[in-house]
């Protein structure tokens, strides 16, 4: 078991994790006079005056920022800028080992919407893409949605799109081994921030027909709430058809899949027991789940999925974001969309020979995961 | 000579000139644990309780972000955030292999003074060393001035002050050989801008009784002139003593130093015939001078230097940005003041053993140089 102590230890030994590294040598002057003064002049001349192909003549042809302001990290909450900087170093070392990508940590010492997406816009001209990361909920929505809109290179909250692919891409096999389809199944999904909300948009996305049910810490999303904000009340278009009201012990009952991104110990075996058979439980808080993978069998869970890498089935945003920026980078996408995102989770759930109840998504460490992926968004 | 068209066959080929690389090994779930999810939470709560530590937990221990808004660029003038990106990257590169620096080049697209300013205090937390380039006069000085104020990180605008040091230590070793002291000397500046300011200021504060004359693209800036902003008001209270009105030709009669940061081909012999003896010609204009040191010497000059790699003693500020920044960083110094810009001229002057009128300035490849000055930094 990984001491906490020692992960600090190591951090400050290291005092940081990602250098930066030369693609050319600067060893004399003439190596000085391409790559600075005076010869670096015809290219800035030329890309003034074709501004679009900078991606072809400066490193944002493989870079891109991952941007948080600290505001939701991990399962820590609001820690600002200097908490979340060591996380989002972690998140470029897997940008460079897995996406071969040039990931530089943006840590933001503003925290309002506006403020957010002005400095953002401000610094884009240096990246070829944006990862936006552990920015809270409601305002990641908008953020998000302004900077697509507005900027010419791709832009993704990861906390929401990432997550809500690779839990599509377990859900295809799961479904698969239970013999059921989506579009009649009954979904529970707990916990409507940016995962919450992005993961019932995207399975209602693959299969139209799907009946989703969205609870948040007051109860289940329906017409009767008045306490609903903008981004709640339109979810209410794509779940709660029959205009269930209560709590997860009304919605849980004859559930096919029970998708958790919320808080520990939320799910019961009482719970499990009044769902239908072969269900499926996305159990994903950390670090510790809503209901752990023993117990939830004992009740009769078929499959258990979990964000742990101590149990099988690790719903890990890892296995989709390396590959979605590769693709993106390389095919030059502008903006990734819901059907990158849907073949991305395909390409997931494929790399999967042989499915079985322990082995619903690949290894991390799979070698032709990013490859795949990449392939696929085009 | 170098082919311009190569630099740029060069740049498409590189397709950018930074990459970043891991400090650790990311191969295994271990490590993968250590360095984000689960073992990383305990380093962002501890900086969470203590942000000033983040410089010794992350890559702020050894970063800094070359800032730059495209509007002053090389000789090139307002080029804007993608002309700007190759230049950055270029500079990137000399404070990797000089000062050991991981520097990350961020170009904005945002050109106000207050956009400017709230940009980079919003993404500082994510480095340990502001490096401001190639922003125009007058809004530079406030926009310099303001961070420093408002962030505990060192911040410097290279474009003023490693200018200005690299300039105080080609005097410094011209005037031993003239055996002129440059509290008796008169001093023309021509260019006002960012370069002739930092300049004319540095020399006062070295050397407090030199007379100093500065020169626009009107003329001398003298108490007589209507049109001068508030940053060229302040420079009277260290120039002009005499109160002259009038042009360069006016000027340079009697002068000791002749310093350009303006025009190609401003000066002509006979504004050097008109100077003191032992003229001492600094003529930095890019990528044409004020005047040829061929035709400067020819004129009766005792010692030329200019911004060209192609001609004894080159005044470049590489000489000194690496080393500044090496100092500020290993010092923890959180503002970079004159005694430090004075201790590091003073240091490069003494870096050339036998000063000659051709060599006043070391080379950028002298092996000590930035040690010597981060050492000077204390």
């Amino acid at each position: 078991m990984l001491k906490k102590d020692n992960v600090l230890k190591i951090h400050k030994k290291l005092k940081g994790k990602l250098k930066i590294e030369l693609t050319d040598k600067l060893e004399n002057r003439k190596d000085l006079s391409i790559h600075y003064t005076p010869g670096i002049a015809k290219v800035s001349e030329y890309l003034y005056e074709h501004p679009s192909e900078a991606k072809d003549y400066t490193w944002k042809s493989n870079n891109l920022a991952i941007i948080s302001d600290g505001s939701a990290v991990l399962g820590l909450g609001n820690i600002g800028p200097n908490g979340a900087l060591p996380v989002m170093e972690g998140k470029a070392m897997i940008f460079r080992q897995f996406g071969d990508i040039n990931a530089v940590p943006i840590v933001l010492d503003v925290h309002d919407k506006e403020g957010i997406i002005k400095t953002i816009k401000a610094i884009a001209p240096s990246f070829g893409a944006i990862n936006l990361e552990d920015i809270a909920a409601p305002i990641c929505f908008e953020i998000e949605e302004t900077l697509k809109r507005d900027l010419d290179i791709p832009v993704m909250h990861d906390d929401q799109h990432g997550t809500a692919v690779v839990v599509l891409a377990g859900l295809i096999n799961a479904l698969k081994l239970a013999h059921k389809d989506l579009g009649e199944c009954k979904v529970v999904i707990v916990g409507v921030g940016a995962a919450g909300t992005a993961i019932a948009k995207l399975i209602k996305e693959y299969s139209p027909k799907v009946n989703l049910i969205l609870i948040d810490s007051k109860g289940i999303i329906s017409k009767d709430r008045k306490d609903l904000n903008k981004e709640k009340m339109d979810l209410l278009k794509i779940s709660n058809l029959d205009n269930l009201s209560g709590d997860l012990n009304k919605a849980i009952k004859n559930a096919d899949i029970f998708i958790g991104v919320s808080k520990p110990k939320l799910l019961t075996k009482k719970h499990i027991q009044s769902m239908n058979e072969k269900a499926i439980i996305f159990a994903m808080a950390n670090p510790d789940p809503e209901i752990y993978p023993d117990e939830a069998k004992k009740a009769g869970a078929f499959i258990v999925a979990t964000g742990r890498s101590d149990f099988p089935n690790q719903i890990n945003n890892a296995l989709a974001f390396p590959g979605i920026f590769r693709g993106a980078l390389d095919n030059k996408i502008q903006k990734i969309t819901d059907i990158h995102k849907i073949a991305t989770a395909e390409v997931i759930a494929k790399l999967v020979k042989k499915p079985t109840v322990d082995k619903i998504v690949p290894d991390i460490f799979e070698a032709n995961l990013v490859k795949s992926i990449a392939k696929a968004i085009k």
